[in-house]
């Protein structure tokens, strides 16, 4: 059996994460059992809800336990199996972990999914065509609900979620505007990802600011927002929002490190009869099959072309993942691993 | 035709209200004209929204207009009528406005309806089967939808809202938990009202005591919430609130004046993946005859006993106005014009 590298968490931030939180160790491979597959990484996904697994506190998740493999999606490939479900060769995705192997058992429902590279890349199938495309696809349709005429927005725009729910969003007739941070990430998401516009957050110095370029990009006001940020973003979009609009919270990561990010003024939520509604996409595995097949389909007919930034190798995690954090990323963060 | 007293809005609040901002004036009624109704008004309701309306900034309603007479809910008796569906010695209740008469375009839809006060008193179509109890009905069973046994609590408890929540979550088999202000208003609200406990706020300096609080009145979290006041209040339910817990937004008093009211912790929206919505129950008039139902018969059968703190006379409004904001109110504020 091959030797295998992790990244286990050494110690919980206080305050900003560092790459002191993180230990890169070697240990063998165990033998399989009946039933077990052994399964080859090519890429490790990182993603900002990883950051909050690292804390003590209570969450929604368990955290992260200490000196553990950090949890994580991975696609790649069967190199042994010990289950008849699967091959060596099989194409996979599954939650291996930041690891460049890992062992599953092929018994346990959903914890390894065979995939098909023919018209979408393995890489996507972490990004676009994987949780975070139907993270995107569940906000948008189940609960903005858009019509078609609609303005919806998205905060982190040209990430992974946020380029899923553009083109979800452009399928569904909607105006969609974006906000993202830097003048090139604005010109991709406008250019490549066919957003209607897109707002850098990085030229507004507090929410007034950014809520007047709102009101430019959406002259008709915003009836949805996808909510990947918070902070200035969100009470900006706040102030833009009409009537009866919907907000799909789904990370608030500008208040991970630190005290909580307050919102300014949620008396809007009366006034113009706001709905906000939190959500995590893995309690809603029935919606999957759905949105994996529209998110494919999109990929696989060039409407969604989601852009990488890959890391090499699992020592390059931590410093990709710390990176991720501070919007360093373009695109769907990955290590790649082989 | 009688002369009429009439309290208009002299001019706007810069910051709290105060009683220079309201006039009393006295006209002439206008002789009827075909298809009106002169109604002399028996009990005026006073309620939060109206200083929201004094404001000149944008809101759900268009401001109240200066030197007009105050927007407000009155019931009464019809005195003379060119309506042929309305007799002279008819109750009624409508939009009336502080003042003694109102005529009324006996046509228009909605503008007058009425009453049957056989087992109902008149005055409780401004309260409990009126405007704050289908208020209280539509976020409990639109918004919170809370299943039996779950845990609900209400801000305000022992007002006109709050009181017609109590009844109608304890007839749906919730544990029902009250905040409100002071000893002798808490123990109303369980004695008298029903509630099965009642958190008195004023004992509590900051957000997570009371959340201390809470926990122990909401030993199972809370499910549901039923927000009348906003900030320190909401701040401490976000904190105890259960995973897919349902915010119902109906007022934010405590931010009338001045700045803002932020929200502490927005996150919580995420990591309990909470549904915090605002709304405005003249938007949906479709459940007003479902809930008026429910809430006379729960009245008529005395299982909701509302209290009312009754001012005398139109010249005795403003005060009373003002100190229902600060919560001096003892349950339903009225003022009694007959």
């Amino acid at each position: 059996m091959p030797t295998n590298q992790q990244i286990v968490l050494e110690s919980r931030p206080t305050g900003e994460a560092n790459t002191s939180n993180f230990k890169l160790v070697e240990v063998a491979t165990p033998e399989l059992q009946d039933g077990h597959v052994l399964v080859r990484h090519h890429f490790l996904s990182l993603d900002p809800y990883m950051r909050g697994r690292m804390n003590e506190s209570k969450s929604y998740a368990q955290p992260q336990p200490l000196g553990e493999v950090m949890i994580g999606g991975t696609v790649g490939e069967v190199i042994e199996s010990r289950h008849p479900k699967f091959k060596a060769g099989d194409q996979v995705v599954g939650m291996g972990g930041w690891q460049n192997y890992s062992v599953v058992d092929g018994n346990q429902f959903g914890a390894l999914r065979k995939v098909d590279t023919t018209h979408v890349p393995l890489s996507h199938y972490l990004g676009a065509v994987g949780m975070p495309g139907v993270t995107a696809w569940y906000g948008l349709c189940k609960i903005i609900e858009p019509k078609a005429g609609q303005t919806v927005t998205v905060s982190a725009a040209s990430g992974a979620v946020g380029s899923a729910y553009g083109a979800l969003a452009k399928a569904r007739g909607c105006r969609v505007v974006g906000i993202a941070g830097g003048a090139d990430k604005c010109a991709y998401v406008v250019n490549e990802l066919g957003f209607d516009d897109c707002i850098d957050y990085k030229q507004h110095k507090d929410a007034l600011s950014l809520a007047k370029a709102l009101k430019v990009a959406c002259p008709n006001g915003i009836d949805g927002h996808f909510e990947n940020v918070g902070g200035m973003v969100l009470d900006a979009v706040m102030l833009r929002t009409n009537a009866f609009a919907r907000i799909a919270v789904c990370g608030m990561i500008a208040g991970y490190d630190g005290a909580p990010l307050p919102m300014a003024n949620p008396a809007l939520i009366l006034v113009n009869r706001l709905k906000v509604q939190g959500f995590i996409v893995s309690e809603h595995m029935e919606v999957w099959p759905e949105a994996l097949t529209e998110l494919g389909t999109l990929v696989a007919t060039g409407k969604l072309r989601p852009r990488e930034s890959v890391a090499q190798g699992l020592a390059a995690a931590p410093e990709a993942f710390l990176g991720l954090l501070k919007g360093k990323n373009f695109g769907k963060q990955l290590v790649k691993l082989v």
